[in-house]
């Protein structure tokens, strides 16, 4: 009796202490005033965390609406003399998957940016039906911070509020109009599988790498390069329109007229809307595992001859501010996916670094 | 009730459909036959798929001995010209962690190894309480193979079959006694947290780099340099001895007395025992948060310091065949690591490239 009594004192104390520890946090939440966004890496404001707007369910496939749910790319931006930063969220499905860490299907990550260099912040984590992050700031040079969280690569965020001590400055960040964003139409690999966690995206890491802002518009799977998507990309004014598609139109029900067709298509429907922003079209990366299957290495090697035909007729048609990515250039390497299809944080890099050059190019 | 009574011939036909594809395989134990060892990247025989002999349960910690269970760094070999390679087995453990997937915790890798090159193998997995991976090889080009099969970095494998066709060739390699392994002492970063695949240690893709074998006695927050697995490591016929542990002294609990005293007995012990194998001594490969956190970089810098003045000292005392890898050799950059202490693919690569030159020039 006597321990049971220890037991639920102690229990009281702890509970008590944590809520005195809560008490002492501000607790904030980006999406208490409608009338501000402060959320970054979307094409239209007012979404939440998603990634298209909600009349798209009547527009679009359920399956790339149901995807345009989670927050790939997706960010929030603000500055705070913290020193410790917290983060409280829900979000709707699974965790993980087999091939992809919690830490990238659910998880964050936080950046510091100064004028010209990007510093990564640990942070640690419990996954739970409310995940939390926490970020300890602990270095005697860094004082007020302008940060960069990255929201899941896999997963809708339902609910999200970020907590920093009563007494330290914070403030969101609104995206800026001065900078037009890149705007990426992809895949499961666009969107970010199987990065261990969300900056290491390839898209998030090109985007450290150029300093300009990026919409991820990757839905797995579904990246088909279909009209409503398509459309919805050229209503974003942007400073390049990618497409990063092949990997999703490989399957024997897209014949070889329907893929032409397809990529045709998108560029015509983008350079109506907006002539002057250039396109970058892509190439399929490769499967890791070409070497060992030739139906699959046969399947890459088509498209990629497909789109770069498809390319060379564009450009004899006249179409300007049209740029080509060959497979060679993004440099994937036999041990860069966990999968043979999806990079691993070193493909990922290995993505990102192939983009840059033709990227920066194009953008300055 | 008719869709019931069809529904339940549907069943029985899969399930015949099941057994029938199941009778035309050809299941293989590598332990079915205790007098002959078909495992390897192990100091000792007979240990099923484990890393140290079953007497140690009485000599090192538990929480050693637990570690010791798990397969990291073990592999079979065999030779076949099958088709189709799959390999049922089951674990002891649980299958995932928040920072490392499915895929590397409890996963496979197969890899074919010709004279000169490895060619990695998809594999499409089910995880369950028996996990399954099927390693299709569609390649005209490949015939009769030899195939490196790595087993679960963080997992003990409790049992394991592999399944060919009935008519497909199937030879289980042994050992070879002619070259001598490089024994790995270390961390949780040396047991392969947290790679996506187990062919992505640093170990594995160093073993294929150098084509040596190799011995994984990496133990997860248990790397200690103490005096059991010294001894265990000497007792080893061995071609390099690799001492990787600081990042497990850092913890306060260890004074500076006490990790330059570990170092120093552990070099002792190994010459004592074995004068002629060289000793590759490795600093931490640092944190990859240090540019927020100070006491983290404080810590892994004193470490590194200490170290540094170990290996003077012992090559002041005309230790010979002593060798020493820096942090900046070991070129982990920021965003090498999931959590800021262990490598993704990406940093897993940049260690392995970090010890490729050293571990070379030793063994030439």
């Amino acid at each position: 009796m006597k321990l049971k009594m220890y037991l639920a004192l102690a229990l009281l104390f702890c509970h008590f202490s944590m809520l005195q520890a809560q008490d002492d946090l501000r607790w904030l939440n980006p999406l208490q005033n409608p009338d501000e966004n402060f959320v970054h890496g979307q094409g239209w404001p007012g979404l939440d965390y998603h990634r298209l707007p909600d009349e798209a369910e009547t527009k679009v496939r359920k399956a790339v609406w149901n995807l345009s749910r989670h927050a790939a790319g997706v960010k929030l931006k603000f500055n705070s003399d913290a020193e410790e930063i917290k983060v409280r969220y829900v979000v709707s499905s699974r965790q993980s998957m087999p091939h992809m860490p919690a830490t990238g299907v659910s998880g964050l990550d936080l950046y510091i940016h100064d004028q010209y260099d990007w510093i990564w912040v640990r942070g640690s984590y419990s996954f739970g039906d409310t995940i939390q992050y926490t970020f300890p700031l602990k270095a005697d040079k860094i004082t007020a911070k302008d940060f960069d969280l990255y929201l899941p690569l896999y997963n809708e965020v339902t609910f999200l509020e970020i907590g920093v001590d009563k007494n330290a400055s914070f403030n969101f960040i609104s995206p800026s109009n001065e900078e037009l964003p890149v705007v990426v139409y992809g895949t499961s690999i666009a969107q970010g599988a199987c990065a261990s966690r969300p900056g290491m995206a390839w898209t998030a890491i090109l985007e450290r790498m150029i300093n300009k802002p990026m919409i991820n518009l990757g839905f797995s799977g579904n990246g088909l390069l279909e009209t409503p998507l398509i459309e919805y990309m050229a209503s974003v004014n942007s400073s390049l329109y990618v497409l990063d598609c092949l990997p999703n139109l490989v399957r024997n029900t897209f014949t070889e007229e329907e893929v032409t067709k397809r990529i045709i298509a998108a560029v015509h429907a983008l350079k109506a809307k907006k002539p002057e922003t250039p396109i970058l079209m892509v190439e399929h990366a490769g499967y890791t595992d070409e070497w060992v299957n030739d139906e699959r290495k046969t399947a890459y090697q088509s498209r990629n001859n497909l789109s770069k035909n498809a390319y060379r007729l564009l450009i004899a048609e006249g179409i300007e501010e049209l740029y080509y990515l060959e497979k060679d250039e993004l440099g994937l390497t036999m041990d860069g996916t966990v999968d043979g299809t999806h990079p691993s944080d070193l493909g990922m890099d290995q993505h990102a670094k192939g983009y840059y050059s033709i990227v920066k190019e194009i953008l300055d």
